[in-house]
């Protein structure tokens, strides 16, 4: 039968637990002491607290610099400063994509997050590039981790003729959800860019996910808009909205019946914590709406910031939000899990017999303690192999 | 003549050097590999930057929680909860002051701090103890850490009677420094306060540390009476504003005659970088008023967040201020460093003959990478000795 235990952990802080994995599974829990003894032994706990893997919800592995020399960041301030500076430093970076987002990749998996929403560049700049590196990239992790793959025309869309042709052969090749950016102030023509968007999900059958770095009424506006379509497209619980900062830009009270329509459509809303106003997350959870996070970009031609480490992230996002108390830090560290598995339609997730086993050990007392301070010795394990131990990727 | 040498290390991420200390002291810097080989070896840097101790400008080591079993927070959302809310929590706690506020200040030094300004509570309802008990650890740590205290009226200070009399006897036993809070939301009267904060201050002949939290107009108008009152009191250049909250609460070029007057009277902005609006560091700086950043509370009854680490500390200032370029960074790193050695007086501060020898080395390739990674590989030297390796405390 292949079974193993690890034995003595807590899981989220509760009491100690031996587990029983079969075949990468969690196939049951018990009180510590209480698996049978001749169970083959994957890892004693030694009274660690036990975490689901995190899920990392927005990140840009194919744009990463990681593992190259230091490069002074050469960006303007605005977006298309950015996006124009970008496509400068990437056309002919030295070092491959796989050889910069694979290291990338493991050095994520070390810290815990198992579960990724990627976003790949779609730009006729580099045509599939990033789309066929990213691709690879996924196979070759594939025994490891889970990763969506989102075709994102960074560039602008409808500005850019052949990126939607771009997109198609995205999809057709096997990219999962269709991504679209600030249809407003990149593309300038917002009902275009998002009807251009809803029809190729509802074509081939997709999810959803805009990067909507717009202000204020405008990108309010657009939320509503996003909200039209997603109800009259019937897709309910496969929209994401990432960053949403005009969601910063107003009294939460004033975004309480947006906040239902969210809710009611099941369309999440991924938060990277920083950068901006912060997002009335609270009151966004209080109202039903889903929200994650994510790492955006790590060491790339954007800022040379970033550490893909999501336990770290809710730790941000609680000194953010000023939350203090044990269940604000829960509400931290669940958004960093469960938020992102249900933003990303996983199924099997979690600490429950018949899920993935998909783990993280450390040492805390308590959720709220790993939260606070994101200890770096953690175990990972991955479908019940132990791929990482004291925040050191072990291979594959 | 006792000379040790520090072999090549990189100052600041610069060219490679030696490092010749005398008794605590840089004699000298000199090209690596060129000190005289008899010189005994403090360590071979291997190439590692040498950076300054860091900075912690504001710091509440009295207050913390650190090393005693997770406490969940049971603190209110205002700031008077907050007051009350420790008053109960600190009133009897069983683990002396000196047991947790030791370790902590041992933790510190291991992140590569060796300078403070500990804001110490001048409170009726425990009297001295507070300050006696900071007396003793800087006491205990004075061959390591370069300690200033504040007397700090936490409770408020014209509505608790008796509160000024203990801070004058807080500075009649060595306390250095006279702290204010929110003269108008908690004292009341906000000139009244002002006033008692500059007379002690004359009298004693000693700086001022003013918490203000206060928001918009309100905390604008009372930097604006600070700032009457430093050129009264001939006080340029003693006296620090602490958060200053109300600075985020304007465009930046609104607020440009303002941040004049903070440079002409050398009045510091210490930030603690998250919890409210951002502050604009980066006009303030422009304009020549001096910023340092501080732990602010770490693990106590007020939050349970805090880690003391200042670099990491710099790279939170430049994630939340979109800083990416080099020399932004960088900018990051001199307000944890010299911001700070310039808010508290500090001489012989710094990377030069003469200066103390108080040091970090840390593996990185520059000083923009030394920030946004923050790494825990610290090698820690206070006056010509290693106290603090990997991030350890080594003891004293």
């Amino acid at each position: 039968m292949n079974l193993q235990v690890i034995r003595n952990v807590r899981p989220l802080g509760g009491s100690a637990c031996d587990v029983v994995l079969e075949q990468g599974v969690i196939k049951a829990m018990m009180p510590a002491g209480t698996a049978a003894p001749g169970i083959d032994c994957l890892i004693d706990g030694q009274g660690q607290l036990l975490l689901p893997a995190l899920v990392d919800s927005h990140v840009h592995f194919d744009k990463t610099l990681w593992g190259t020399p230091w490069r002074a960041n050469t960006a303007g301030s605005t977006r298309n400063e950015r996006i124009a500076n970008e496509q400068g430093v990437l056309g002919n970076f030295a070092v491959a994509i796989a050889d910069r987002a694979g290291p990338l990749i493991e050095h994520c998996i070390a810290k815990g997050s198992l579960y990724f929403r990627c976003h790949v560049d779609a730009q006729t700049v580099w045509g599939l590039r990033h789309i066929e590196a990213m691709l690879e990239l996924r196979q070759k992790y594939a025994s490891l981790i889970d990763m969506q793959l989102v075709t994102f025309p960074q560039g602008g869309m409808l500005i850019q003729p052949g990126t939607t042709d771009l997109m198609r052969a995205a999809l057709d090749r096997g990219v999962d959800i269709v991504g679209g950016i600030d249809p407003a102030t990149l593309d300038r023509d917002p009902i275009r860019h998002l009807e251009t968007l809803f029809d190729l999900a509802t074509g081939y059958g997709r999810g959803i996910d805009i990067h909507l770095h717009e202000p204020g009424e405008l990108g309010r506006w657009q939320i509503e808009r996003i909200a039209d379509m997603t109800r009259a497209c019937g897709l309910t619980g496969r929209v994401m909205i990432s960053h949403a900062y005009s969601l910063g830009a107003f009294p939460p009270h004033d975004l309480l019946a947006l906040a239902d329509r969210l809710a009611e459509l099941d369309i999440s809303i991924m938060t990277c914590v920083l950068h901006q106003a912060a997002l009335p997350v609270a009151m966004l959870r209080s109202r039903g709406v889903n929200v994650c996070s994510g790492s955006d970009g790590i060491r790339d031609a954007w800022s040379p910031s970033g550490n893909g480490d999501m336990l770290a992230r809710a730790s941000l996002l609680a000194l953010r939000s000023d939350w203090n108390r044990d269940q604000d830090l829960a509400m931290a560290f669940d958004i960093v899990t469960a938020g992102g598995a249900h933003a990303l339609g996983l199924t099997r997730y979690g600490l429950a017999a018949g899920c993935q086993a998909n783990l993280v050990l450390l040492p805390a007392e308590n959720l709220a303690e790993a939260v606070v301070n994101h200890s770096q010795q953690r175990t990972v394990i991955s479908r019940g192999k132990i791929v990482a131990r004291d925040g050191v990727y072990l291979g594959h």
